[in-house]
């Protein structure tokens, strides 16, 4: 037993059942149900999952040893190598990683995704072990860099949905990591308590702090704990390009006109924002901005957040994640008593909750795939189908925020065309967020404000401010065809000809982008 | 001055400035912006909109004196007739009545549709006054069923957007209705706090009190009161036909079962209805079973709640309107110490708020248009393009539920076809829930349990148990071909031919029916 081991695992008859991941494999069944922690691949349990996979590849038993497997959002690389071993029967409520969308894609793997609020909850309703005999999780797998005196679990950098696996878990496992420093005094963690129970979050600023700092559990429910010294792997963020720098651009005099017109205060409300390119950029952007005492209320927290606090015009922030890249955790736990008190990390039912959302008016900023010209957006599905990752909180935030804005390129390369793919459409190939969700899409090319305008009216701001100037005059055309279609009925209140509505995706799909001949083609 | 019109305004400033609605006319010009108070056709000012409307038809006004109206949903047959004279250039966020979808639909009003509970929110960001100069409605109309000392309004069956309203608003308009008694101690109203300021509401039963019966305004902002004789004229209810009672049979089976299985406790959690002969089934089916100490939050309560209360099985009961007949109104006011006791009527920022419904775990049933078969819904527009009634809560309720139901007859009749309209359908024509949100499907075919599925696993429920036998096979057709042509391209998540998509609902403009010859045909 490592002496830092001994130290972390703080409550005794935990270090009795220490085990190796080895050893736990006889523990696990085809088609048990589990949990694991992480949140935006990190946090999660390691080295179990790497010695299952071993198993599998080693004695072929891809597809014969396969689980329903819950995460409050992504894990790490070892749910990839699951995935490509058809060890997932069943996944939900969000995954990133190529291997995972592939089998998702390809029919061996049934996935669901789920508002990410509500994932935890609805897990501890019994909604998703209805299936099962006993309706509980049979083992849940999670990370902690510490164990409290009482036997409690503290959470590495991310709380997720754990504090609900825990709460309907038959059986726990504990990956104690040694290989971070502990996160202890970071987390902030409300217990899940169903109605009709339930009182209301006091959370009325994103710094405040509630109680816990710790998972508490019943110490019998521990079945093993192995020590991990796997450290989380995140890319280093990469720089932003020139399309986002616009998009950024776009976004950032827009706050300073709200400002100015008294929509907005001086230091806005808390920020959401969530991974990617167009998201660096915005924080870039705010970074040279004059903006001060910004707060973020937020799911994940990335490296660009970092310098925020350094140069102090960041006040706080909350997620239930921090997914910083290697370099970004020593710049962390290089200024830990900085960091501790102006960062916290809660569960992904309160990061999310619609009711703190609401409250402090968050301002939410999401990348959708397409939007389409009346103001819905998909955010999973490619061309109605292919799911990507899933809805995540982008709902979540949306539905609720002050400020609900989509960020985008307004076109995309197809393999033949540089501008195949446009993400302004006539009709959004599956929607997520409603036109009544929505109130600026921004693009490279500009920003639509679309605060209470009528549906008809939104068109003509997507179309001139945001489509990219290659689809305006198609986009346009499809309008007025519509307009004219639909007056013959009497149907003007949002004109669609739903023949052609698709057309778009349809081309993309036989021809390789969405560039039509005309609107009268027929496929 | 009538004898009651004195004894209800304890505020005697305001006797000053009675006046005649006639008198008030010169007030409003072209192009101002009005707040009517009013919600579910009861509550909302009369006279001064038929005083307006005479004037309009007399001098010839259509279109040249009209107004962009809000109104926390739909106001009474006044604004039918100011539809008819085309004194709506814009409307938001919800409407009934023929008249005015008529306009929507025929482009000569301009409507959005939005959340019931963010609707009123947003005006006081100033979001749907920022086309002005100053960001205030012109007038608010409301109307009052008494005035208290201090000169604040105490509202009639509905308090809807009206605090809200009265916030923004540069003046102020009263209508005290004499014609029915006050209905003073009936409302629990909160003010609106915007953020940074915004505490959580305390809520944690249906039957809760906060505070005020009254809503405060600066009283010189009232420019003059108007005395009502006007009463609400709601239609009787009609009796539940067999279709109705058979979607109701089944899920009062499904709320038996879950209780049976512990996922809900004996007395369910708060219920929220919607309008209309469905609900008014399920209300008559929980009636008739052994479910005690029911609670109800909603958005409004109907005639067919009334019956609960006197029977004991209802504990207490809030919505934002009371929308009773006038037989329902002579019973809750010949019960008044009964009810006023077990019934509150709150703001809708309140009675449809995501944190309390989300807190109190609200059971919701809302009726679409047409649900797809993987579990997205159409609240709004038929065939994509004409607007019915508008959004409503139906979004706020659904997706914050702890179970969220829509049920709807498998099919309705067309013109020329029985049974022409599919309610179950390949591909919603419009989106307004998303398969994110929704948990039961239910028509008088039987019920679809979606909790936990994954879309291809919803699609066999919702045809074989939820859809009319004559489309089972052809949307079973659809699915099948779907899952052959996304096996090509490993697309297979939510399977769809977007070409095929929409043929049931063009086949229906075009030929009267969504029963097609075959897959292959082309339009």
């Amino acid at each position: 037993m490592s002496a830092i081991l001994k130290q972390r695992v703080r409550y005794a008859p935990y270090l009795d059942k220490l085990r190796t991941a080895e050893e736990c494999i006889p523990l696990f069944k085809h088609g048990q149900y589990l949990g694991w922690s992480g949140f935006t691949g990190v946090g999660a349990p390691k080295v179990i999952p790497t010695a299952l996979a071993e198993h599998v590849e080693k004695n072929n038993l891809q597809g014969k040893l396969a689980f329903n497997l819950f995460v409050g959002a992504s894990a790490g690389p070892e749910e990839s190598r699951w995935a490509d071993n058809n060890m997932l029967l069943r996944r939900a409520p969000h995954q990133v990683g190529k291997p995972i969308s592939k089998a998702i894609n390809e029919n061996r793997t049934l996935f669901f995704d789920k508002h990410l609020s509500m994932f935890p909850q609805d897990l501890t309703y019994g909604y998703y072990t209805r299936f099962k005999e006993n309706d509980l999780l049979d083992y849940t797998i999670i990370e902690a860099t510490a164990i409290t005196e009482d036997g409690s679990i503290v959470p590495g950098p991310a709380v997720g949905g754990s504090p609900e696996m825990l709460s309907v878990s038959d059986k726990v496992i504990i990956e104690v990591n040694t290989a971070t420093p502990s996160f202890e005094g970071i987390h902030d963690i409300d217990l899940p308590v169903n109605p009709p129970h339930r009182q209301p979050y006091p959370y009325t600023t994103a710094g405040q702090r509630n109680g816990l700092t710790a998972i508490p559990i019943d110490p019998s429910k521990v079945v093993a704990i192995v020590e991990s010294t796997t450290p989380d792997q995140v890319p280093n963020p990469t720089a932003p390009d020139d399309m986002s720098k616009k998009i950024a651009g776009h976004l950032i005099e827009f706050f300073e006109q709200e400002v100015k017109l008294g929509r907005m205060p001086e230091n806005l409300h808390p920020l959401q924002s969530g991974i990617g390119n167009v998201a660096n950029a915005i924080v870039d952007g705010l970074a040279a901005s004059s903006f001060k005492n910004l707060s973020v209320w937020t799911e994940v927290m990335q490296d660009s957040f970092l310098p925020f606090f350094e140069n102090g015009m960041m006040d706080c922030a909350t997620s239930t994640s921090i997914r910083l890249s290697p370099d970004g955790f020593k710049k962390l736990f290089a200024n830990w008593d900085l960091y501790k008190d102006k960062i916290i990390l809660r569960s992904q039912v309160v990061s999310n909750a619609p009711e703190i959302i609401r409250r402090l008016g968050v301002i939410a900023m999401n990348t959708p795939v397409e939007v389409d010209i009346y103001g819905h957006a998909n955010s999973t599905n490619v061309n109605g189908s292919r799911m990507l990752n899933g809805l995540g909180g982008s709902a979540d935030f949306l539905r609720n925020a002050k400020l609900s804005i989509m960020h985008t390129p307004a076109a995309r390369k197809s393999k033949t065309d540089p501008t195949g793919i446009s993400c302004i459409v006539p009709f959004c190939s599956h929607v997520d967020q409603t036109e009544h969700d929505l109130d600026i899409i921004v693009t490279d090319q500009g920003l639509a404000d679309l605060r209470g305008l009528a549906p008809k009216e939104r068109v003509k701001l997507l179309i001139d401010n945001c489509a990219h100037p290659d689809y305006r005059a198609q986009l346009t055309d499809y309008y007025e065809r519509a307009l004219f279609y639909c007056n013959k009925k009497k149907t003007l209140h949002e004109p669609h000809i739903l023949r052609d509505a698709f057309k778009m995706h349809i081309n993309y799909e036989e021809n390789g982008t969405m560039k039509l001949d005309n609107w009268d083609v027929k496929f």
